[in-house]
């Protein structure tokens, strides 16, 4: 079944398939009934604007029927560790949850962010892989604890329409402040796009605020494979030097599971990485983007972001493309113009 | 008015009808232009994940175009008694609110749960049958104080569909154990759908967990109509003994709305009635029933759920297949290829 | 682009041919494919019902797609200031969220009520003037802090079919009481959309709750184009002394934003402004308006509700209609049978 999970998961034919679908999207943005007959799910366990937004849309523009449920908010929680008395406040197991919505849906999509305070959870992506283990019908990551591969996708295009050619072109990774810790999974979905495109990934982070390090294990294996290569730094300056693309984006501190106020304090200590007009003159005129939302003049001043360089609402833009074409993968959809010879990885 | 407010309300032919279809696009799953040009309003006073979507699907299957609206949560609450003076928290009446949507869609569905403090408002199903009174359009009940007809019709095609021969099978409704103290419209619902099927039931449950007397005269009269019959019992072990179908259910003692405590108190002491696998071996390898959501190892153990004789995920499949006959059964379909004779009861 | 913030913003020609289409669509209630292929971004920041079933099934009518988003509510909120270090509550700038639906749909439609707190951004309507500022596409106000077109197109349409002639007929925008300070968008646009009708107007309300002298100025000046007449009053009896419409709404006093103890002081006293049987009797059999959701027996009693003079449902009833004409509008849609000579007003 064509779950989609992380692009790890999968072959390199299918990223590339739906990549290049992606930007002919772009080009030749229509309706269509390759989808109809066909419903989606869309299940946010946390909030959203854009994800289902342009969910509902690509499923729309597809001729497909999307339904979106939010746990919590006019359903009730779900619980997703196995063999527990449920006697708490979660009135459904997952379980049943998603194998009820795979009869009546053709795919789904899921939502399930990252706790920040359970690491082994978080580390196995427990919540959404037991969403996939529930479901019968292909499971779409709409972002977990560990990966956001829509976004994944819909930034790869927008780096590929941006530069043209992406190899050997130079992708910061830039830590950024910001007053809550936000999970990872953008910042991993990141680092991991950049090197599929063969660029030089640095991630410019201060002390403290390291990746994973299986997460840059993956990465680096990916850039060999590419010719791209993938470094970390704690030199925003050095870093932003010559860079093409500036990806900004606030992720938790290394401590936040074991000393959640040390990873506050520390964070706070960081705000002058915040990216401002200055930090952009060092870069060879890069393009600035961030998944959103941002928070103005926390993250990045207001100068960035009304500068003709920013592309964030066009990575924004390309979730509705990426996610059309991640639907026509998933399904299988014949006659798209969008074929995939060997689809999941060895 | 095709109005869907309970079976009992209606003739025989229609829930047979209804059962028939029900079954009929189980094995026809398909999408149709049946109902095309019809908006179906949905309004959720409480909670649901398998109702909204198995109906937002249901009504896209036909062609139909629905709209879900969740009161109190992105829309003011709204006021069910007459003649109050209205300065309280709900901001509309069931009146104008029920009154305006008729003349927005062509059919309404609306979950109204019983409140377990005013007995009175729930045995007159006083919130359902305001919303049915201000409406103008056909109503479909999606579980109120007293009814669920929805998973009714659903349950019956499942057992229908498990057993194939349904009259003098023996369906044990097996009161089941719960934190919270839960309305009893599935049970009754439960024991009149085994009746009309013209089952042996028998209401297992503790003492202080009767059903309401005049559900189970309403049961016992259809079973005289069916050649069935409906009995009551506070011995799990001798109920379960040679049953072919055990539906758990929770539901709140008959004290709940004098004395909430004191029915805590008698439900904490019943645990034991939780459906295990030890139990489930009494019976002559029954079919396992729930509604859902269930609260694992509380209500259910994992094994019972892990079963295959567990039908609780088929349950709550056939509420898509049964919702799309009551849909064409309350807009009178033409060229559904369903006909009832007779509608209303006399 | 054809943004609908204030009828007053548009030609006189835009508001005839959108009048004149509400009415036909209420006579030829119909679906279409008039906007196949588009979609209609539903964005609001207040609670809805009317609105936003009305808009959902205008859009389905049409042929077109719509998407609901609620922020704050499985979204999160959003900042609409300029310029702010958005280090609080909000996650994400208007300009980024607007900016990027605009991608995603075709129009977008905003709710956006008053503060009452903060009156220099009433009066400038700057939340919803935020939204458009933002947007790419066309944006139809679904009520902001000053106005509600689509009520007020929709309230002409009900005036019109209730009365056949409206030129000189006496319509009273009456004040009623309410536990709650309520904004002025809907008295606002009522009252210009009488004045836009030619009606003889009086604002009868207690002192202390006169509107905006801004917009009874506009008003006046549209009264004297279409030979009507805007007058103020705290009389209520001499005001309905031989009216033909009563518009009853109640509305926030003067002293909202500077003393809101007093504001609520004041309004508490009033009581007496209810609406009800004794009060209709001075009418020339008036006919009954309210904006709904409308608090009985505080604002107006049941009595005045359930009279045949009473047109509040046909109103809401209205909207729908009234929304087809805008949506119509806002797009330009050929072969609708619907033209309007140069749009926007000079």
């Amino acid at each position: 079944m064509n779950h989609l999970t992380s692009w790890s998961d999968l072959s390199t034919d299918v990223w590339d398939a739906c990549l290049e679908r992606a930007l002919w999207h772009r080009q030749n943005s229509a309706w269509s009934d390759a989808a109809a007959h066909k419903a989606l799910g869309l299940v946010f366990f946390n909030p959203s604007l854009r994800t289902r937004t342009s969910m509902d849309v690509a499923a729309a523009q597809l001729g497909a029927h999307a339904v979106t449920l939010t746990p919590g908010n006019g359903t009730w929680g779900l619980e997703t560790r196995d063999g527990v008395t449920m006697d708490g406040l979660e009135a459904e197991h997952v379980t049943e949850a998603f194998g009820v919505l795979s009869r009546y849906v053709d795919a789904l999509g899921v939502r399930t962010f990252a706790t920040l305070t359970d690491h082994r959870a978080d580390r196995a992506d427990q919540a959404f892989r037991a969403a996939v283990a529930a479901s019968t019908v292909p499971v779409v990551n709409l972002e977990s604890a560990r990966w956001h591969p829509c976004q994944e996708l819909g930034d790869a295009a927008t780096v590929t329409e941006t530069l043209g050619e992406t190899r050997r072109k130079k992708l910061v990774l830039h830590w950024a402040p910001h007053p809550k810790p936000l999970p990872r999974a953008v910042p991993n979905s990141a680092v991991m796009m950049a090197a599929r495109l063969g660029m030089e990934v640095i991630v410019a982070r201060p002390p403290g605020f390291g990746l994973d390090a299986d997460v840059l294990e993956l990465a680096k294996k990916e850039a060999s494979r590419t010719g791209g290569s993938v470094t970390e730094s704690a030199d925003s300056a050095g870093a932003l030097s010559g860079a093409n693309v500036v990806y900004a984006k606030a992720w938790s501190g290394t401590s936040v599971y074991d000393d959640p106020d040390h990873e506050a304090t520390q964070r706070a200590s960081h705000a002058d990485w915040r990216i401002d007009v200055a930090k952009m003159s060092r870069t060879d005129r890069a393009a600035f983007m961030h998944c959103l939302p941002v928070r103005r003049n926390v993250v990045v001043t207001d100068g960035v972001l009304e500068d003709d360089r920013a592309a964030h609402v066009l990575q924004a833009e390309y979730r509705l493309h990426a996610q059309k074409a991640i639907l026509e993968w998933v399904w299988g959809l014949e006659g798209s113009g969008f074929s995939v010879q060997g689809s999941p990885a060895g």
